[in-house]
């Protein structure tokens, strides 16, 4: 029985709240469970030196939590001067896992830069994160159809893309892990996948003993059964 | 007229949502019109080197604002590896302006570090800050009393203590600036005052010409009917 | 009795030595007392990034105090890595109450920046610093209009700008605290205001009890009173 | 055909030269072809803060390359003042790969510090870096044994591991790929094994499309030989 | 001729004025012409770690010039948030010159931290540093015999110490350069010699041609003319 | 006897291995006996900004120890984030050796930028770093020429440069001191002189006592003779 008392294929609760931000072009307020995180979508015209003039466009992102976010309160990292290397391997995956779906040509010279803040943080704010960001950059994108700073009828999104943690917590495979589980898995991975199942990133780490090729197969299968619920509801909130 | 609509000595819509966090021992969600701050207290058993072995407690903030709580997004302070004066300037009068109404000694040797996290702006965060931090600073108080941490009947927090930003706008002197009216108010001033009507600070500034003791005296009547509603505010919170 | 055996309304003896820098534009070594700041006034010809193209000019300051400009020697800033939230306090509000009584159109699109540099502590360092800023900014203007950089008859300084601190000290309200009333002051306020007499910035703080309008009054009645004297002491400095 | 002319399935000459630093308790230069790394492993009876007195020990890396490993020279690391999110990431890969075969506890309170310094750069420095790393270990637990620090018969290392990239290239998939190779895969991906066939570490990343399961399949295929042979080579090395 | 008229021996207008600190155990406002440099000696019980409870004490020095010291205004290094590699270059250089006269041992486990603070320059900064930093010192030490820190007979400097800079002018061996003869020196040399003549420093730079042995030999006559002279000044300020 | 065995005036075996390097224009391994350091020479089309537009080439220079590179591990200076202050005062003194012996107008804007990489130390990495930086910087010279981006018949390189250390251990004067040496010396020299014995830099430091003009001339003598054997091998490494 897992501590949330979920079944090993069970994602928890999941919700995608768009449109909360005055500000922001796009936004969305994700929550897994009690991990909630607040991203923000913000259209910058100018993109980074190495792509002027080139015509192409850029997504970015960059991560952060709110230092009680946690269960013991962490430095705030503006305060420390600098982001730890987690925070900067976390925002490198969720930048990725996003150009992956984008058409740079099509998004015309401009940046997308995605702000994921964790808010409160049960494990999994990576995955929320990418899955929220999803929502966020389709707003912003749709914000600028609504200028033709993109052509009415480009696919600038080309897919779907969602995230999902899977681990082997006492020996059994199980989807979307908590910080309890988390904390004591013996395998961790994290999945990033498109609506059509293309794998865009598989990053599996043993915790403690190494794991099998069985093993990662049955992860792998997990994986694509929340991706396929998480993309369900990526559709159902951009329909709202 | 305001841009907003409101009387002169009219507060935007103020709400204090408490216990908005799992994890910390007080936290507030407070809200002034569309500045929304997540405000969390968290108790730690270490103070800073130089109170150590005093018997004496501390109680110290931090402020940041999500890059994307403004109508421009703006660097994260973390990534450009430091935090800006305002943001020093700001967490330091909260800071005072909390332990002000604290009594330290009844706190007993511990810290607790309050962080004011700016999600949207729209003028007066720092103000916002301050007065939700004394909803989370109590409820933070309470979680210790319950733990024996404190007396049962120590008076740890001596009153209660609110901020409310005043400024003359179009030649009129105006209650709780939004960010419309703070960029163009010809003088803008933040008071902290006591529950009991205590000054605990004054910051005015003249942001063109200078202005006048009588202009003072405005604001300040103004800022004391301010601070009496945010007042019940905080009570009302905390009964809830 | 004050320690320093000065009337509740005494300045210290105060001395505005100009001309004191070889090569700066502007300079003034001013002292309160013990306190000892000197104070240069560098004319650029470049102005801040969002001020270009636009023809109006910018007043800055910079703040510092050598590591043994007090009685226990301070850690060097500059080995540090970094400027303390009291120096970016102080800095701002130097640049913020000379930048009142500018014209910054008549200035021209240049910048001049101030640098404080305090040689000796004894409280006020912020006052005192505004205070000579002033004589050296006067006479950073005068060089430039030797130079015909401003136009002969330009008013580009609108009116004289002196800072002065009080203070409730032992129950009584006293001018311009020097480091021990300033230790064990109750309140705590900097007044900076113009040769007119208009309020250019307050900061007042309650160091313990909060401070009453009454005593806001008071202390408000002392500084009117020394910025008139700081402001003759201006005048007889320049016209030398 | 690939660019270096080798077989989909062939490493590029390997070479693992031990006792390379006059000065390391263990120490490795290992070749990949053109892909030069030196790895020192130095004994440290210090642990970090968090595991002082627990009776555990710990394995770290640090990861730099020199600015003219590559074919443009890179600004160096430590006059830019930090290490890239990159360099981070790497560093932290290298450590847990350690981790996962060192018997922490039988290796007593104490640290080794793997420091992995890239001389010369052609693809692959992370995996380089890690097959290396681990005669580097070996060779400084072995220092440890001789010293009795570890008991002669304590088995501190429980398995070889090592690492190798795989990757689609042109629609083939490919191992051990080169810097020409890295530039204009379609995926690419890193595997951590160890000797006895474990899954350590699987980190696949679609640069252009997303890739299949199938592809997946593939390329871990391709890497298991190839951590075979690198393994082989380890055994050789240190019999040697 | 040189451009202020000196002959080549000649040194420039040499001040040394003891006791211009109200706060540092020892204090000197050394002026070597238009270059003032403002030298405190502080005293602090505590040593670097290095040297913790080895009975032995340390004497340090930190550098820094005033942003407008300068015809150019230069960036205040506390705001650039780093110490330029000159700075440090320049206060190893003085720690090492004093701690070659004094004993450490006899100076007992405490700290001597130095602060040169260049008020105003036109070159040479370094050696007037030195130069001032010795009466400092010695005023920081009589503080301590005075308050039986040191013993009263203790020997704990052993011999003045002095500096002076030397170089090729237009072909011509001068002492004592100024700012302008240094930017076009083509032979630049800083000496630092005891009372005794013993040498502690020689640090000699071709900043264009090479230079000869014989040259060196000149410069090194100059200067030993050069020190005596110093060393006759501070014997005469510590007499005074 | 020297721990080395080595007479007084002789040499550690060295060696300068060319390129060595496959990306860098120049590059050289020099050894002196333990003491290895891979020197890069890099081209840059770019000056630095105060260059631009003069036609003016410029050298400069980097240096860094791998952490490893010592008995003791030191802190790698990526991850300390900064430089400390020797090794600052290395990477000015070799860029200021190598400009020496460089016309810069022959070389024509552009930048070569040196970068030496201690791979092992044991005493005199800076003098070997620039003998071996000659070497990588002449052939970056050649390749240019090859270009056709510096004239056929250009003498870029003015002479040759190389330096040695010299110092006075248990009274006698030595050359080329290794670690042991180096930590025990009385004095300790270093010499920068061209192949004509012109001399560029002297930097002599006493460590215990101060040392006599005599010294000083012996240590001179005895770098005369190491120089001319460095040069001999700077011409057969260039000539093989």
């Amino acid at each position: 029985m897992r501590p949330s008392r979920r079944a090993p294929d069970e994602l928890r609760p999941v919700s995608l709240e768009r449109g909360v931000s005055r500000h922001a072009e796009g936004s969305c307020l994700v929550k897994f469970g009690d991990t909630h995180v607040l991203v923000t979508a913000s259209v910058d015209e100018k993109v980074p030196p190495w792509l002027r003039g080139g015509g192409k466009g850029w997504v970015t992102a960059e991560y952060g939590m709110l230092p009680r976010a946690t269960g013991e309160r962490m430095k705030r990292e503006a305060a420390a001067g600098k982001q730890s290397g987690r925070t900067q391997e976390i925002q490198r995956l969720i930048g990725r896992s996003l150009r992956a779906v984008v058409d740079l040509i099509a998004l015309g010279e401009r940046q997308i830069v995605i702000d994921c803040d964790v808010i409160q943080a049960d494990g999994g704010t990576r995955t929320a994160s990418i899955t929220g960001a999803y929502v966020a950059l389709y707003d912003a994108i749709e914000w600028m159809r609504r200028r033709n700073l993109v052509p009415a009828n480009a696919k600038v999104l080309r897919d779907h893309v969602a995230a999902i943690s899977c681990g082997i917590s006492d020996g059994v495979p199980v989807l979307d892990l908590d910080y309890i589980e988390d904390s004591s898995a013996e395998t961790d991975a994290n999945f990033v996948i498109t609506g059509s199942g293309g794998l865009v990133e598989i990053q599996g780490t043993a915790e403690g003993a190494p794991f099998s090729e069985a093993e990662l197969q049955q992860l792998l299968g997990l994986a694509k059964g929340g991706i396929a619920k998480l993309v369900e509801l990526q559709k159902a909130a951009i329909a709202s």
